[in-house]
């Protein structure tokens, strides 16, 4: 089969590769139908995820049909179709007992990094049960795709972490494609005010659309002032921080209100300051999350009764030949005006 | 009256001062009869604490007898015995109607910081239905002065924020006496283990004989070493920071468990370093919080019902005239094995 | 001034009486611009209320002007404009700590019931700094006397009772004004379906327009079959009666999914049968509640941002002058179509 | 083998079997060192319930050693000492993801029920790898039997559906086995009253060692009036129904405080009467459940740690072959001051 490979440092490329089997009873052999290149690709690409070897098929991230199951498998069978969670999980131990799926202590985020994963045409998927979901009928299987990482991440580490309450105020920090699907999440919740805070006018004009109460362009405007002004004075009960560098960590503590809770989205690949002598007494909250794909079958219930379009983030489509390509144009998102690209295999 | 005075750096001393009168409707005047002296109390005198001035009476720690109410106070009359909160409350801002009573817009920690406070013949509370106590006849009323802060400090910043449950694993990092308020509270919820960390082999010893589980001195074992022996390699549920200073913050960040919370209680100066590059894919959480005393009521039935005695905490008595010598004791603590002294002015 | 009074069995009228005037500190004199009547009202013109004497002035929702305010009052002055709690609350005895101000213990649901409501040209608010909300400018008055009680009832007693989250499945059994406040902030927590109940197609149909995603007509199809076809056999999550006799409760009890929860709102006059047989091992919850109104301040913030839209229930306008047709409108509702109606008095 | 059949109506008896094996690749076969009977097991025998089939060998609870397992089975391998819990789970269905396990849709309470039972010198256990729990070497096999059943039952029926708080006041009606459980693990949770009703005095003195600080013997004295006595005059925040018949659920709401929960631990057949004309207003709540053992790791961590000593609840001890004597016993607990029986296979 063919399947997108990491090379090396800065390479990937598609190329042959056997058929996966079943490994295990409770494995299943996934024909992939679609599938997305997520942030996190472009870092293993870059060698930023030492866990990630090179030879490793990319990938965590797709919806396909089941071509067979394990002899252990009993919700699903040959033909079903289904969505793939960025997240393997036992079920049973410790920490999936605990709706803590990332850090199963034999799954968590294995798919496309230290396994093979979901951007070739077949991928094995460990623990199908508890790790595939079934796709109703007549789904839009693209905006099924955004469920398979982004939307359970920025619902889950952002607008859960982050505590999002009705007639509450929260701040988006990072535009981004998970920045925005904690944007669409968070209005489940009924903020009163959704801020979204970046520098990319096309991505605030999304934000807005999106259901974004307010925009500000920190290229042009101080963003403490003008969240500040749009929260009476206060700053947000919940703060997102979906870019993961020291400058917006930095950023996202002074946007908190008294007993507001930063929620870290983002990945960070340094130590960051924590002004504590400000915050000691001020009975905030910092989290931090892997996504645990928890919400999944409630995302997927909303997909369904028509209150989320997750396929509002889909800004490209490429079939799978065309997948180098689609890493070169989310590889530089801005220049393309893109969000997420479905690369389409069937 | 006299009162113990913040006269200037480094200086306090016992002064004349005229009796307080009630200012609003809703203030309460306290005659009172036990006290005792808070670290923050040092702190003041060493001039950390820049909104307190010069020539304040300090104290927000204490038990009285109602002397006179105002007249819209309704539920405390002349000759009542009560416990004087260190956080007054006007029960009905914003932040009151959370439970954050700490950040009340005109309350919060203003005793013997803005307005004068407890170690004194009498004292002014405002906000007084919302601020003060009911004594139960017959309690003990020195156990009672340690729920005016350290108890409900320990709980709600420490073992409340820090998510203390049945079979949970906690650690105390500090164990002044905030630090084992948090170790006798931490009993309340039933974790196996409360691990206490520590320099001082005396308040170590005090640790276990409150209820520690593990002690560990730091000054001669590895703390993170022993603290992770002590839980299967796993770290700690609950890491309760009652210090306040870089290096134990740091140190707190290394003993967390994937999902764990880091609850911090002390006082911070400066700001730290917060290792994202380590946390933020472990699901944990950092919390901070000025006491809101809303456990208080709790707190009491539970002194009532003889489940928890605070008076352990208590080392050294004095009368009101040694309010100097109460100081200088408190102010060398190692030295003279002081936990918590009380003052009694009756 | 003029005021609506329960004069006798069956009998309100419009009559002269005193200027109400402070009579405690805490107290505030409103004049009532906007006020409503609540099937509430009804109940205690039929003699079902029985604290509810001859020669009470009626009402417990409105919409007004601060004309004075007690020495102890702070949060009001002469001239504020504010919405009225029909429930009122010191906020400091050990209900209200616990945001039970329906028991409050010198409040609770008084007006209009054991002291004079707010059905008049003016009306004494006790604990007025707890019991009244502050009023934006510009804000739209007529929606917030939805906020005196429907919507809080709604709200607190069936949503968030009935623990109505996202994805999940609803049932609201009466489509009265208390239904379909609940069926409106529902919403507020994104169920994946609302199904509503009832006998009266146009209330059905209203339901329909404010966001049920299933109407069931009761009279004409059988209401277990329906709710069951529409959530896979399943049952709801959360069930909520909002009539208040023993047929829709037994209905409630059968509509109830493995898990869920039966909210109850509707005022019971006689006792009912639980079928324990069949719930003991179903995992469910069935709660009560008298409004608190902890919600105002929030449902305040949604209504000024935009997301909620009270007046959307209100189907009829009076003068206080015709203040007994509107009586004789809103006790023949079905036949008036009427939902809301509200009584201008400025 | 030998093992304990349900034959027919009002009669069990031991009879040769031949040896379970491995159905599914999820099954573990264990060999069963310890076994006791639950009340629930009596009522089988009685004919009570209608989905256990005479044939069926008997018991639900148990500790043992896995004999085999099925080729899916990770967890657990030959030799491994564990307990069995009263309820299979699949852990990857709805309910399992919930924590419902007991609606697990391919597991629940099946044990003893409608597959064989542990009542057997072996037995076959399904879902093996979220339905068997590791046991620590050197632990007291004899009090984890206790945590197949009954501690969980009391703790998640009676306490966490109770919302058993510290400070809180608990009464629990019906001092058998599973109350006395509740009454043990209302402790996790510091509570300052525990009152405990029933008929029987030794079960009320067992009651009292166990840490009920109260008793009320309703065969000798008013209990409702006894209740309000020692609450003064409020009832109880959480009132724990363990006896399962119409008037003790009737007593149950009477002592409800304002804001209270009942949570209905007994196995009810027949419906009961809801007094909601005197409930509806007083914000309360009553539960049901069937234990779901989502709690049996924590428990197992207490008993581990030795704040918990489950072993204080049994009584007799019997060998295997005295499988019958044991059910004579059990079956006249009050006469032999039976609480739980113990039979011992090794």
């Amino acid at each position: 089969m063919k399947a997108l490979v990491y090379n090396s440092l800065n390479s990937v490329a598609l190329q042959d590769r056997p058929l996966p089997s079943i490994a295990s009873p409770s494995d299943a052999i996934i024909k992939v139908t679609k599938t997305t290149i997520c942030g996190t690709d472009l870092h293993i690409k870059k060698g930023d995820v030492a866990s990630c070897q090179p030879g490793t098929i990319l990938g965590h991230e797709g919806v396909g049909v089941v071509h067979s199951a394990g002899s252990s498998v009993t919700r699903f069978k040959e033909g079903d179709r289904v969505l793939i969670s960025c997240i393997s999980s036992c079920a049973s131990c410790e920490f999936c007992r605990k709706g803590m799926y990332s850090h199963c202590t034999s799954g968590g985020w294995i798919l496309g990094n230290t396994i093979d994963g979901t951007q070739a045409e077949s991928v094995r998927i460990p623990h199908a049960d508890s790790s595939l979901y079934p796709i109703p009928s007549g789904a839009d299987e693209a905006s099924l795709v955004m469920l398979s990482d982004i939307f359970p991440t920025g619902l889950e580490c952002g607008v859960l972490n982050g505590k999002v309450q009705p007639g509450g105020t929260v701040v988006v920090v990072g535009a981004g494609p998970v920045g925005l699907a904690a944007v669409v999440t968070a209005q489940m919740y009924s903020p009163s005010k959704i801020i979204v805070v970046d520098t990319d006018a096309n991505r605030l004009q999304v934000a807005k659309d999106l259901g974004a109460t307010h925009t500000v362009d920190s290229s042009t405007v101080d963003p403490v002032a003008s969240v500040k002004t749009a929260t009476d004075g206060k700053g947000c009960d919940s703060v997102i921080e979906a870019v993961g560098i020291p400058a917006t960590f930095e950023l996202c503590q002074q946007l908190l209100a008294p007993g507001g809770v930063l929620a870290n989205v983002g990945v960070h690949g340094t130590k960051v300051d924590l002004h504590l002598q400000n915050l000691w007494d001020k009975n905030i909250s910092i989290t931090t999350r892997l996504v645990d794909t928890v919400t999944t079958p409630m995302l997927m219930k909303l997909v369904d009764s028509g209150k989320l379009q997750p396929s509002q983030l889909i800004t490209h489509h490429f079939k799978f030949s065309e997948m180098e390509k689609a890493y070169q144009t989310f590889g530089k998102a801005a220049e393309h005006g893109a969000l997420k690209v479905v690369i389409d295999l069937d």
